[in-house]
C-alpha cells in the first residue's frame, strides 16, 4: 500500500492535531507502522541507531495518535496526534524551533519547556526518546 | 550548515503559512535550497525525473515562501508558504487528502479545487508542477 524506499522506510510527519504545529519528522519501516497502528502511540525507525524507538519512552512525552494520512505519491505519512509535553529532545515543543533568518543567521523560536539533561539521564541507549 | 542525505537531498515539509495545512512534503538539494531562498518561491528537486522543478510553473500555484525553520537534527525542512491556488497535483488543496482509516480504509478528505487534466495538459516533462 505504501512505498517503503530502498532502506524501507517512510518519513512520518508529526503534527499536533489541535494546534496544527508540525512537531518533528522521523522514519518509519514496516514494522513500526504496525507498531504505531496497533498501539496508537508513535514508534519510529531510528537510522542512526538501527533500532525501534518509541516516542516518549525515556522522557514520558509520548504522542497519542488521533488520525493518519498519507500523501498522494504515497510515500510520506502525517501522523496528527496528542503530544504530551514536548515532541523535541532539545526541551521544546517542536523539533522545528530554529527559523533560517533573510540575513543567514538563526532565530531560536519557542521556549523550553523541560530541561533535557534532566529527563534523558537514565537513558543509556542514546536513543533520547 | 544542513545535513543533506548520501544523494544530496533534504526533505522540505512545505505548510500553508496561515491555516497550519501541511500541504506537501518534497526534496530540495543545495542548489534548490538556494533557489528557494533567492526568489521567494519554491524550488525542488525530482528523484524521480532528476530535474528542478519551480513549484506552480505549469499549473501557477506557486508557493510564496514565508518563513523557513530547520529542525534540530538539521536534516530536514520546514517551509510556511502563501499557496496560491492549491498543492496538490491531483488538485486538492493538500497532498495529505487520503486519511487511513482504522479498519484499514482510506477516506478522500477535501475537495478538489482544480481539475488535473486541464491544468496540466500543456505539460511534457512530466513533472505536473
Amino acid at each position: 500500500m505504501f512505498k517503503f524506499d530502498q532502506a524501507g522506510l517512510i518519513p512520518a510527519i508529526i503534527q499536533d492535531a489541535r494546534t496544527g504545529t508540525v512537531l518533528m519528522m522521523a522514519y518509519m519501516n514496516k514494522e513500526a507502522l504496525e507498531k504505531t497502528l496497533a498501539t496508537g502511540e508513535t514508534w519510529f525507525w531510528s537510522r542512526s541507531r538501527q533500532v525501534f524507538w518509541h516516542k516518549g519512552k525515556t522522557s514520558g512525552n509520548v504522542q497519542k495518535v488521533r488520525e493518519v494520512y498519507y500523501d498522494c505519491d504515497r510515500d510520506t505519512l502525517l501522523i496528527k496526534v496528542e503530544q504530551k509535553g514536548a515532541a523535541c529532545h532539545e526541551g521544546y515543543q517542536s523539533c522545528f524551533h530554529y527559523r533560517l533568518e533573510r540575513d543567514g543567521s538563526t532565530t531560536v523560536v519557542g521556549e523550553r519547556r523541560f530541561d533535557p539533561a534532566e529527563v534523558y539521564k537514565k537513558e543509556n541507549s542514546g536513543v533520547r526518546s
